[in-house]
């Protein structure tokens, strides 16, 4: 995607910002034309909000037609072509091109329910989710009220487009948009961080053995050479993080019983905040480990 | 099995306690023979001692034959129904009696070369190991030396006999033969024992998902009301305890994100001291925990 | 003190159970006499509730009239031999008997506010505390309404008296009037339990360097022979615990760098409840530690 | 201290160059000089490493020569006033130049034993210690060999020299000479860092209660705003840091015991790298806590 700067949307004419900046909210060049007289933005934070407040502060029923113009999940639209890029891109980011048939009957039965209910479309960041938790939160909301679902739909939408301009428009004063994961290893034998050791992360939301995200090995600091997961939302799921304590050890010189104690250590975690500090470390020496939720 | 009481072993006249105790060691009489004219005994590890003190001083070439009379492992004569009841109730116990054919065959390629290269069967007290652990053990002990494995063979049957002798003889001075597990579940943010936490123990020995083992709901003290493995030996191999963590906090009245950071706690170990105490404990908030190998 | 079973109080005729036992409630024989009426009392705790209800039960009046039978703490009534023997023993449990002439006068000050205020001596348990828990009590309790003040010279009656029933009367069913300090050190370098490491335990509820009140050394469990306090209240107060780390790895062949990263390791803490479990283990590394209330 | 570039070093006449930087060497001129002939140097260590080589390979008996230059410790010649600037200064920063009687009296011997066995001077770099690790180090060198001690003497001039140059140029490849204390406060009650937590450090090395050296409260990320040590040498010696984790879970509005179980948190703690990193962080809830040495 061309990126365009802050600078370059505030000088535009107005024509030229609404194509530039329109499609961030889907089918609705009327928000980005409302915002074009709002200029000039001192952050880019601050242009996602004068758009978002012209959605926020419209009638319920404009709000809920403006709902209504997004695509269905894993629906009909994607099968037929109709989505904007963006959601085509979305979507496939977690995996809802790639369903089994068995998946996409459940969506399909999913979407039905719910559009009956609130004659609206589901709608969700999918980015900031993993398909386990999708599914979860579409279970959970089918069980709610028309008026929360509305609310709902949008606080989705807020998400989307907000990530959405941060992935068009440079500049300064930047929506936190993005999460961090990252571990560090802690010898607490000999007092220092632990070099070397193999680590493995898993998304194991699905269940077990999960899907492999990183290979990684620690640095002479402990820690990886970069975050686990840096520069985009975490996604809501379940995690697990396998360091091969066993080895380090031995390649240490300890002496460790056969076989040894702890071996690999596995760490399972879930992530709740797609933009939170997730510091998840070990310390661990070859009998004992610790670890919480640092910063 | 008959118990005799250590008391009536010291008593019986020498061809009834031969009678008794001659088949603690395979098909060797003699051992017991001997063994009898050195009562009384005043503790039940004395009685093994002596008996064992028979074949660990005779000559290697009478050590030699000794072995040869043990049977292999998941061998012929098992499926001939040549073996001493001892060895059948020892071999079923690690299921080598339910292997699958892929496993039989690995087996047999083992003892054919174990034989052909040390001239005798490959001895080893199953009771104190998982099928994984047998397996590495056979492949490690290929790569020894004849006289080594004569040792190894002789260490193995010390452990095989003194075994038998704790579950047919009564009385004072027991050979400590049997190991314990045991947990504890520290709930850190209350500052009291975890009542209630369900946990499972599962042998992934042969990798996951593992085998339950124990399915236990901690008590008031946050533990168990029984140790999770006590009164044999601790087979050596690698073990995982599942705790719920994220139930026992939502059901103290703790608010927990969606997912929660912790939910089920795996605590990944192994032990490699069958006859140890392996107090493997849980000290958790919602956001950390910790473990260690305790006594 | 002659202690008396339970079964000879339960045999004993009305006169000789009130001598026994009556003063147990200071200055007021009647509670014994009623209580007399009562047997038999299958439990120890029976008995003593049985004479609490007598007063527990009687009217706001008697009570108060009750109560003011106390003496005062480190008051004239000690300085001119007027206490009881329980009185006696007890207030110089605490060091109540030893006090410096401000200490005296503080003392004073406070017995004469509390009586101005409430009409009332204070009443505290003096052996489920420390003098600085005493005091701080004092203050704070000077701040009530007699309404309450009367129930908690009542509360603290209660447990006079159920530790007076407790030291006096033999039998089965007794009340829970000791708490229990225990401690444990874990080397979590070596994976067992740390043999040899000498400790040492301070009152420290005055401020520093405190009161020595024990030195061990742990033995083969890691733990000390005997709890560190048991068999009786644990006064409510300010405790340190400092184990001497460095020189055990040292004697374990561990090389430390000089000085130590942790040499005399403090553990602090309060007690604030004298019939409480209180297990403050320590799990070390020569570079790491951590502790918890345990159990 | 006036400061001067490298580059200014480097383009100075050679009497300049000495002139600037004689002094780094205690009387000895003739190491600028010789190093004059040296550059241009790349970088602010290899000027020092190339003085530093002059001395190094030097014959002993200039070694020798060279050490006797120094000034004592808390010696005659700090009290008559003989002393180089930088002798004055170092010396007074480990409160050198404010003795008690009986303290100059032990330097006093120390000093007479050290000259009469070895020769010598006795050199420390006083800004790597405390006063209390000197005295240690002193009576420790007294028992060393003649030729020990001149190479530890010379090791001592190492630092000392390096400090020196560290101080007086600037410009790029600056030896690695201070070293960073920090402490980081995570509460494992609530999983996030503990902001507002007020903690003390102080030097204990002389014994209790110490002296205060700095007094802070940890920031939103749990952490203090500047480094607690950095910028400088760390001074061998014993630390500790004091958390008031009560008065922290009270405002949080956690439910504490009177007293709390934890109260003020003391980590006592040795240093022996001056030039290490040290972070030593308390990951606590009210019912427990860990450390241990960081990175």
């Amino acid at each position: 995607m061309t990126r365009i700067s802050l600078e370059a949307l505030n000088a535009a004419d107005p024509a030229a910002f609404v194509q530039a900046i329109a499609d961030v909210f889907e089918h609705s060049p009327w928000i980005a034309e409302r915002a074009a007289a709002q200029r000039p933005f001192a952050t880019v934070e601050s242009l996602h909000a004068a758009m978002w407040a012209e959605i926020a502060s419209a009638a319920a029923s404009t709000q809920q037609a403006f709902v209504s113009l997004h695509p269905e999940l894993a629906g009909r639209a994607a099968s037929e072509g109709e989505m904007t890029m963006d959601s085509v891109s979305e979507q496939g980011s977690t995996g809802l091109d790639r369903l089994s048939p068995a998946e996409v009957e459940r969506f399909t039965r999913l979407n039905r329910d719910y559009r009956a209910r609130f004659a609206l479309p589901f709608v969700i960041c999918v980015r900031r989710h993993t398909r386990a938790s999708i599914l979860s939160e579409f279970e959970h909301r089918l069980a709610s009220t028309q008026q929360d679902e509305l609310a709902a739909a949008l606080r989705e939408i807020f998400y989307i487009t907000r990530l959405r301009v941060d992935d068009r428009v440079d500049g300064a004063g930047r929506p936190r948009v993005h999460g961090h994961l990252s571990t560090h290893v802690l010898d607490t034998l000999a007092g220092r961080p632990a070099a070397g050791v193999r680590l493995e992360l898993r998304d194991i939301s699905d269940g077990f053995p999960g899907v492999l995200m990183k290979q990684e090995t620690t640095n002479a600091d402990g820690r990886t050479e970069r975050a686990l997961i840096g520069g985009q939302p975490l996604r809501i799921g379940r995690y697990e993080l396998t360091f091969h304590l066993a080895e380090y050890y031995r390649g240490c010189g300890v002496a460790l019983p056969t076989p040894a104690f702890l071996d690999e250590v596995p760490l399972r975690f879930a992530i709740s905040e797609p933009e939170g500090n997730y510091h998840v470390p070990l310390l661990a020496t070859p009998w004992s480990y610790s670890t919480y939720r640092g910063s």
